[in-house]
C-alpha cells in the first residue's frame, strides 16, 4: 500500500461525497458535471445484471442526455416530491494500472416525502470507471447495480 | 490533494466515528466533551434550514446545555428506551483555510426498541465547524439537518 | 496522526470493504479466507453483550466451521433467498500496539426478497481482532453485535 494508492482511494471518496451532496441537495444541474461528455448512467437491477442482460430502468449515453434528465426531472416530469439522502461507504477501488480507474462502493438512498417518515428507498452498488480531466476524477461510466427490485413509486431522480 | 489534506480528512472521520461510537453505546456523558465550552448543537428540519427559518427540534448553546440534557435524558426524561446505530459516509472537508475547519457528512441513524425490528429513525447531514483545541478537533458548532420530518415518536438522545 | 497510522485505517477499511462486497455478491466460498485458521466468528444480540452474557447466534471457532457453514447455506438449508447489501462507516482502529489490531466499525445490513422492497435487517456493530499473516491482515475475531433483536424471519448468511 503505497502513499499514492491512499491518495487515489481519497479521491475516490471524496468524489462520492460530492456527487451524493449534489444529489441530495437537488443541485441537480451539477449531477452531469461529474462525467465526461460521453459518460454513461446506467441504472440496472440487479436481478439483470448479474444475469447478463441489457434491460435497465435509466440508461443514459452522454452528458446531452444527462442534462436532458435534469431538464425533466425540475421542469416537465410532474411527480410528487422527495428527499434523497445517501450513504456510501469508503469506496474499493479495484483496478488503477491502466488511463482508467475502476471502483466500486456500496450505497443507501432513503427517501422522505414531505410529513412522511424516512424509508429505504434504493440500496446497492456503484461500478465505475473513472478517467482524470484536467486533474480530477470524472465519471466515464457509473452503473447503480440495485438490489431493491421493488421499486417505492417509481425513480425520478438520478441515484 | 496534499497529505496534509489527507490526514485532516481522516481525522474528521475519526472523530465522526468516535462520536457515534459514544452515542451509541449510551456513553452520554462522553458527549458534551466532542464540544468546546460554548459549542453549538443544533437538530433542525432540512425544510426550515433550506428556508432559513430559526425553529429547531433542538438548540443547545453550550457545554453545559449538552450536559443538562444528558441530564435529562440518562435521569429525568420518561421514555421508552431505544438504541441508536449511526452509519456515516467519509466526511467533505468544505473549508480548511481558516483557524475554523468546516465539514459535511451524510448520517443514517437506525433505532431498535427492545424486542423490535431495527427501523429507519433519522437520516440527514452533519454541518460541521470543527477548531483545534490541545491538538485534537473539537466540535465549535455541529448543526444536525434531517429528513425525515415525521419523527419517530420522539427524539430523546441527540443524534 | 503518522502516516503509518493512516495506512492502517485505510487497510482495515478496505479489508472490510472487501468482506462486505464478498457476501453481498454471495461470493460465500471467499467468506472464510478473510480469517486465520482459528478465527472466531460470532454474531451476537447487543443484549447479550452488554450483559456479558454468552448466548450468541452463530458462533464458528475455526474456519473449518465457517466453511461448513457456508456448505450449509448453499447446499443443504432450505430458506427463502435473499439480496444482502451492506453499509459500513469508515472503522476506528482501538488498539495497534501489539501483534493485534484491534478496530470497530458501525454496519447496517439491508435485506431484499425477490420482487420486495429492501428492509433494514441487521444494524450494528463489528468488533474486530486483526492480525497480519503473509503481509495481508485477517480477522482473528469478529465479533457481530447487533442492536436487531427481532430478526426478520431468520439469519441464515453471515452478516
Amino acid at each position: 500500500m503505497s502513499l499514492e494508492t491512499l491518495l487515489l482511494h481519497h479521491e475516490v471518496d471524496q468524489l462520492n461525497a460530492a456527487y451524493v451532496a449534489a444529489l441530495d441537495e437537488k443541485r441537480f444541474e451539477d449531477w452531469p458535471e461529474f462525467f465526461v461528455a460521453d459518460g454513461l448512467y446506467t441504472v440496472q437491477a440487479r436481478e439483470n445484471f448479474d444475469r447478463g442482460l441489457p434491460l435497465a430502468l435509466m440508461a443514459l449515453e452522454s452528458k446531452g442526455m444527462m442534462k436532458d434528465r435534469v431538464y425533466g426531472i425540475t421542469q416537465t416530469i410532474y411527480h410528487a416530491p422527495y428527499y434523497m439522502r445517501h450513504v456510501v461507504s469508503p469506496a474499493r477501488v479495484t483496478d488503477h494500472q491502466g488511463s482508467v480507474i475502476r471502483a466500486q462502493v456500496n450505497y443507501a438512498v432513503f427517501r422522505t416525502r414531505p410529513g412522511g417518515v424516512s424509508e429505504v428507498y434504493n440500496v446497492g452498488r456503484y461500478i465505475d470507471e473513472l478517467v482524470r480531466v484536467d486533474g480530477r476524477l470524472k465519471f466515464q461510466a457509473r452503473l447503480c447495480v440495485y438490489d431493491s427490485e421493488m421499486v417505492l413509486n417509481s425513480l425520478i431522480y438520478p441515484v
